[in-house]
C-alpha cells in the first residue's frame, strides 16, 4: 500500500521544519517584544460559529464534519472567532487591555496554488479594549518589527493603509445606498489585480448609476490622504475617519517606520467585520498576494454575543512570506542543523554499550551528545562528527580497552588529550530539574 | 449569539499557554539533546491510511470528512502513519539512522474523561534503521531524561518493560494457536486494571483450553526476567527474545537509569504494529493511565508499502503528564509571565504618542517594551510595571514637557536618573536582522 499526502498539505522534513521553526520563532519573539501574550484555541469548533460569523469566502472553504453525537464541527479556517469566544467567556476577569497573539494552524478547502495551501500557519496579533488609534499603530509596528528582523527593508515591502469607516462615509457622501456598499468594497478589493477597464466594468455592475460612479472613480483615484482632506466636498462627511488616518500616520512617523507605510484607498480587506482602519503589507514589486492584513473591528466581540469593546489586529500567513523571503535571498535553501556538544566515536563494536552509557550521562547532565551505533574507520567517524558540527569528539578505542581511557578531541582546534573514563563520568552531574516554567 | 467550545477540547488562555509551552519546550530540548531532529506532517491525511493501518481502537475514533472532490480525509489521531509515509517517500535519500521527533496535535473522537481529551499533544520520538537493542534503550533514555528534567524521580515513576516477541514465543511454547494471540494480548493489557478473578474470566473467554490457560497464568505470574530464563520449559523457545531483554536492561544500567526501569510481563500495548520490546511509563502509585508508551515495530515501513527496515519509538501525551506533574507539585497553579525589559509610564495624555514612539524604538532595537495607553497616577503605573516584572521603567512627565528629559528608574534598586530623550533614542540602534536561521 503506497499512500500519498493530501494535495495542498505540506510535509515538514527536518530541513523544512527548521525553516518553519525559524519563522514561527521570529513571530513569537516579535510578539513578546511588543508586549503580546500567547494564547491558542482548539483545532476545531462548532460549525455554526464559522457559518454565521466568518466572512463569506472563508465560510465557503470550511472542512466540516460531525462528531459521534451528530454535532456539526469544523476545522478552524482562522482563529479570530475563537479569540472572540474566549475573550467573551472571561470578559469580566481578564485585565484590559488584552494584547494577545497566536500562531494557529488553520485549514481552508481551497484549490491549492502559489502562496495558497489548504493548510497553513497564520500569525495573529490583537489588541482588545483600546479605542485609541495608538493601538492600530502598534499592530502595524509589530508586523513591521518582525519583517524588518528577517532582513526585509522598506525597499522590499510596503504597508498600505486605508479606513473602512472613511470609505463608508465617502460612499454615503456620494449618496450610494447602504446595501450597495459590500458589492463596491468587493470590486475595489480587486482593483489592483485587474486592468482598469475590467475594474470599471465590474464597478458598473455593482453601481449602475453613472453619475455616482463617476464621483466614486474620482475618489478612488486619490493618491494622497491630503487630497481627500482638501476636497471639501467629501471631507466634512468623512472628516472624523480622515483625521484618524492622519493621526495614525503621525504615530507611525513617531515610531520611525513611516518609510514602510503609505495611504492606499484601494485597501478594503474582504472580511465583513472591519469597522475602522484597514491595512495590508505587500511586496513592493506587487507580484505576490498580501503578506499580511488587518484592521480595526470594534463590533467583533458584540457579534459573538459579548459586550461592545473596541479591537484591532492582524494576521500573517507563512506561505507568501516564505516565497518572498526566498526571492529576496533571506533564507538559505538548506537550513543548517544546530551544533551538537559531543560526538562519541566508537572504534570497536564491543564498546557500543560503553558509548551509549557515556552519551546517556552527557545527556542527563544537559549536553547534547550522539554516538556511532557501530564501529567505523576513524576518517568516517570524524566526517560524521563534522557533519553534526560537534564541538568535541570522544574517541572510544584501544585506550579504553587497555587502560579505561578516552581520547577527547576539540573539533575546532583538533587538539587531543586523553582522560580517565571513570573520572570524566564522575565529573558529569545530573543537571538540575528545570523548574523555571513560564519562560520559553 | 453565545457560542460554547466543543466538549473535550481546551482553550489555552495565556497562563495555560505558558504551561503548554514549558511542556513542549522541555520535550524539544530533550529530543535535541538526545540527537533527534524535528519533523511534522499535515493535520489531516487520507482516511484510508488510518482505516487500514492504525490499531483498531484508534481507527474507531477518527474524525473523518470529505473534501470538495469527495475524497475521504481524517484529522490525524496519531503521527506514526505519517512518519511511515514520509520516510518511505524518501527512503533512498534520507541518511540512516533516522532519529526524528515531533510534537503533533492529534484528535480522537473519544468520550472525554480524566487524562483523556478529544484533542491533545503527543511527543513522538523514533529511531529508524537500527536493529540493535541500543536504539530501544535510547528511546527509553530520552523519555526518562525529559521526565527527570521536570523534577520527577525514580520514586515517582517506573518504566515497565516487556517484549511482544517474547510473549508471542511463550504463547507458541504453550501451543496456543496464532489466531488466539491478539485476544490474549488484549486480555493481558487489561490485567493491571481489573480484579484477578475478572482477568481469569476474561482469559477464559479468549482461551477456553483449561490446561493451556493454566500454563499461561503461571507465565503471567512471573515477576523477574530471571525466572523466565531459569524456567527451561519456556526459555529455549523464547531464548532470543529473553536475551534481548537482558541486553536492554544491561544497557539501561550502563546509562544510569536502571532505578527507573523494571520488567513487567503485563505490558503488551494495544497497537497491532509492535514486534519486539514494548514499554510503558507509569506513576508508581498506579492511579493514572500510562504517561508514555512505545516499543519496537520492525514491520512499520513495510506495512506502508516501503522496505523492511527496523524501527523503535515512543509517544507521550500532554494530558496525563500534566495531571501527574500537578499532583507532585512540580508545576505552579499560575505560570509566571516572562519579564519585560522596559515599561514606559505616561504621566500626561499628551505624551502617549511620545511613549508609543519610544516603545517602538526600544522594540526595533530588540528590547521588550510596554507603555501605558493613558496617563495614570504614579502609584498605579508603578504597580503596572511591577506586574509585568519590568527591569526598567521610563517616566514620561513634567521633565519631558519642560526639558525633553526622561526619568529612568531601575525597578530592582529603585535608583532613578534623568536622561536626555533625544540622546537616549539616538543610542538605540536597529537590531541586526536575525539571519541565524536554523537555530531555535
Amino acid at each position: 500500500m503506497k499512500i500519498q499526502p493530501v494535495k495542498g498539505t505540506r510535509d515538514f522534513y527536518p530541513p523544512q521544519m527548521r525553516l518553519h521553526n525559524w519563522i514561527v520563532g521570529g513571530w513569537k519573539e516579535a510578539s513578546l517584544r511588543n508586549g503580546f501574550e500567547e494564547y491558542d484555541g482548539p483545532i476545531f469548533e462548532h460549525l455554526k460559529m464559522y457559518e454565521q460569523k466568518s466572512g463569506e469566502e472563508i465560510a465557503e472553504q470550511l472542512f466540516s464534519f460531525e462528531d459521534r453525537g451528530g454535532r456539526g464541527l469544523a476545522i478552524r479556517p482562522e482563529i479570530t472567532p475563537t479569540l472572540a469566544r474566549m475573550v467573551n467567556q472571561r470578559i469580566n476577569s481578564l485585565p484590559k487591555p488584552i494584547k494577545w497573539f497566536s500562531v494557529p494552524r488553520v485549514c481552508r478547502a481551497e484549490r491549492p496554488q502559489k502562496g495558497r495551501l489548504r493548510e497553513f500557519y497564520q500569525w495573529n496579533i490583537d489588541i482588545i479594549g483600546v479605542e485609541e488609534i495608538v493601538a492600530d499603530a502598534e499592530v502595524i509596528l509589530c508586523a513591521v518589527d518582525y519583517l524588518r528582523q528577517t532582513g526585509l527593508t522598506e525597499k522590499d515591502i510596503a504597508v498600505k493603509i486605508s479606513s473602512r469607516k472613511m470609505l463608508s462615509r465617502l460612499l454615503e457622501a456620494c449618496e450610494i445606498e447602504q446595501e450597495l456598499h459590500t458589492g463596491i468594497y468587493a470590486a475595489l478589493d480587486k482593483k489592483a489585480k485587474i486592468p482598469e477597464e475590467a475594474f470599471e466594468k465590474l464597478l458598473e455592475e455593482k453601481l449602475p448609476d453613472q453619475e455616482k460612479r463617476q464621483k466614486l472613480l474620482e475618489i478612488f483615484a486619490t493618491k494622497q490622504l491630503s487630497e481627500l482632506q482638501e476636497n471639501l466636498q467629501y471631507s466634512s462627511e468623512a472628516a472624523e475617519a480622515i483625521d484618524e488616518l492622519v493621526e495614525l500616520f503621525s504615530l507611525l512617523e513617531s515610531m520611525g517606520i513611516s518609510e514602510y507605510c503609505e495611504f492606499d484607498i484601494g485597501i478594503v480587506r474582504g472580511l465583513a467585520y472591519y469597522t475602522g482602519m484597514v491595512f495590508e503589507i505587500h511586496d513592493r514589486e506587487g507580484s505576490l498576494r498580501a503578506i499580511c492584513g488587518g484592521g480595526r473591528f470594534d463590533s467583533l466581540l458584540k457579534d459573538f454575543g459579548g459586550p461592545s469593546i473596541p479591537a484591532t489586529g492582524m494576521g500573517m500567513g507563512d506561505c507568501v512570506l516564505e516565497i518572498l523571503l526566498r526571492e529576496k535571498g533571506l533564507i538559505s535553501e538548506e537550513m543548517p542543523k544546530p551544533a551538537a556538544d559531543y560526538f562519541i566515536a566508537v572504534m570497536d563494536d564491543e564498546l557500543v554499550e560503553v558509548a551509549a552509557g557515556l552519551a546517556a550521562k552527557l545527556r542527563l547532565a544537559g549536553f547534547s551528545a550522539e554516538f556511532s551505533y557501530k564501529k567505523a574507520k576513524m576518517k568516517k567517524l570524524m566526517k560524521q562528527a563534522s557533519e553534526m558540527k560537534a564541538e568535541k569528539c570522544i574517541i572510544l578505542g584501544g585506550e579504553y580497552i587497555e587502560n579505561k581511557q578516552i581520547v577527547l578531541k576539540n573539533m575546532e582546534t583538533s587538539e587531543q588529550r586523553t582522560a580517565d573514563y571513570k573520572q570524566f563520568c564522575d565529573e558529569l552531574k545530573f543537571s538540575e530539574p528545570n523548574q523555571e516554567n513560564g519562560e520559553e
